[in-house]
């Protein structure tokens, strides 16, 4: 095989921002009748109708959130654009348009960026969104990218964090601890490549673990599961620094406590073997690992029929009252306080 | 006078992510009924009524847009938020909400991001503008800030960029250049104090364009002016970039050409005398300056008398044929064409 060493490379600063704003935003096509206007102008123009308008915003840094030596940039903007469609799903809420502004140093050609977009625009593909606006800028180190995503539902229909009741029943969806896991197995294998280039690594063991971390999907599925089902959560949040750190938001929100039980917590075959290959504490990556991009939510316990057997959901626990505290009942029925370790972008 | 040399300084990993949100908003308060539920939830959720929403967003990056050896923090936190709003009003329309992303390095203590969000939150308080959402990050470098700014009008008042008419007078509001300059000056006095840093400078000759370029205001009161004067504008803009530039986006999708005349750019005497002492061309700084975050629009020409007097407002051309081009009538009555030469952050 002949490899092409040396590629075509457009540089930046001969597109210029306008003409860089033009090339990338060419193939996007708005789809919602919510956006009225996209790219373009001063502002976009969006009509929420009847609906309450849901606005979120996340920022994602080279060095501190991704690594590009094994995160590839299109999946780093299918990445960027899940996180925030996550937080919609997470208010019940349709995700409908995203801006997406990027800073990247000059070291960056126009192929990069036009990967990074074929991620943003797969995921606006697969998930119906508009893009509507943004900002390309130059910065003086690394690629940084600040999403923000804006949802719609009905005022009735929203779901927040502060409603948790005692005896409600804790539902995640899917499992935990996956992506957490791809990452060390990711990291582990950047330091094989650093003493062994020609190392050919076999990641047949991780397929699930590398697939949640470097493209992590966003839980649309799940007000629709819902509403199949008939049931409304009382309080609900997306999973991205981790379990424990999750339930202390919405317990603190909700002034009540929790019992989350040990052996309820949805685990990956994968996730639990590698586990013990990486002698990790899998029920500490459950909870702490963070970057599962699944959904937490409460229900009345008159719902429990309707969730106990879905295999898209685990009930992990129930609602108590605030001066119990956040405990966690061991396989060995031992009760230990839950600490919120969440990930800190500001301590790592 | 004792300074204290050892200030106390908080380190942000000390307070980590949600300490430090917290922190921040705890001083804001929401103000507008269209804010439903602000920071402290995965979304935060706005009900636009009947309006239609107006979504605009910027990055600043350090060392590409600000320079804080003669930028305050508390400044930079004020402007950020400027340049998004000035965006919103050149769509007619109110801005009510914003979202603040930060990217920074550990080199800034606590304090250093309280006077960021002080500049923010007088911003808020101003313009009547709820801090709804946002990220809070570390950087590898420097210090990154995200605005959104969200605002609302009747879809009615709407006013887009590719609507102007030919024969449409060309009006803006303000004046021209002084915030280019005023970076000029902050410059030349970053030059002096690496030679000699115990020179005092006087800057007296240099207030306004210093003001403009590090307390710039946006054009709130337009809106109100013009309905006041029950002038609607065909088209509209902000000067974010430089006269030129402005002029050739709102004459590419409008399908126009302009005349602008270069006796009629409104310039502050400041501005006159400044460009004299700095050997530069007055025209070229007002056409290619940039940062002035005035409005640019079209007006019918029956609307000549109600604009041609008004202290607000200058009519510095109209629009022309499509096949005319974009043109500049000089002084000396000579027809050049005029070139978008506005800022290119990729590029410098």
């Amino acid at each position: 095989m002949l490899a092409d060493k040396n590629p075509q490379k457009t540089s930046l600063a001969e597109l210029g921002e306008f003409g860089l704003i033009k090339h990338i935003t060419q193939y996007f096509k708005l789809n919602n009748a919510s956006s009225i206007k996209g790219v373009g102008d001063d502002a976009a123009v969006l009509d929420a109708s009847k609906n309450q308008t849901l606005v979120t915003t996340d920022l994602l840094v080279e060095g501190v959130h991704f690594d590009l030596s094994y995160m590839p940039l299109k999946h780093l903007g299918y990445k960027a654009v899940m996180v925030n469609l996550s937080d919609v799903y997470a208010m019940n809420g349709e995700a409908e348009q995203i801006t997406v502004s990027i800073a990247v140093s000059n070291r960056f050609p126009l192929e990069a960026i036009e990967e990074l977009y074929a991620g943003i625009q797969l995921a606006c593909d697969t998930y119906k969104i508009d893009l509507i606006g943004g900002d390309t800028t130059s910065s003086t180190k690394g690629i940084l990218i600040s999403v923000t995503a804006i949802g719609k539902a009905a005022k009735e229909d929203i779901v927040y964090r502060n409603t948790a009741k005692e005896t409600d029943l804790i539902v995640v969806s899917g499992d935990l601890g996956a992506a957490y896991l791809g990452l060390q197995v990711l990291e582990r294998e950047k330091q094989v490549f650093k003493v062994d280039p020609n190392n050919q690594p076999d990641l047949d063991n991780y397929t699930y673990l590398i697939e949640r971390q470097l493209k992590p999907e966003a839980r649309k599925d799940v007000a629709g599961l819902l509403k199949e089902l008939k049931v409304k959560p009382t309080s609900m949040i997306d999973i991205s620094d981790g379990l424990s750190s999750e339930l202390f938001h919405i317990c603190t929100q909700s002034k009540v406590g929790c019992k989350i039980y040990e052996d309820k917590l949805p685990l990956d075959p994968q996730v639990i073997s590698t586990c013990e290959e990486f002698e990790l504490d899998s029920t500490m990556v459950a909870l702490s690992g963070g970057e599962d991009y699944e959904l937490l939510f409460t229900v009345p316990i008159a719902d429990f029929d309707a969730i106990k057997n879905n295999p898209n959901f685990s009930i992990v626990g129930h609602i108590t009252a605030e001066n119990q505290g956040l405990q966690l009942i061991t396989r060995a029925g031992q009760e230990m306080e839950l600490k919120a370790q969440g990930w800190n972008a500001l301590k790592e």
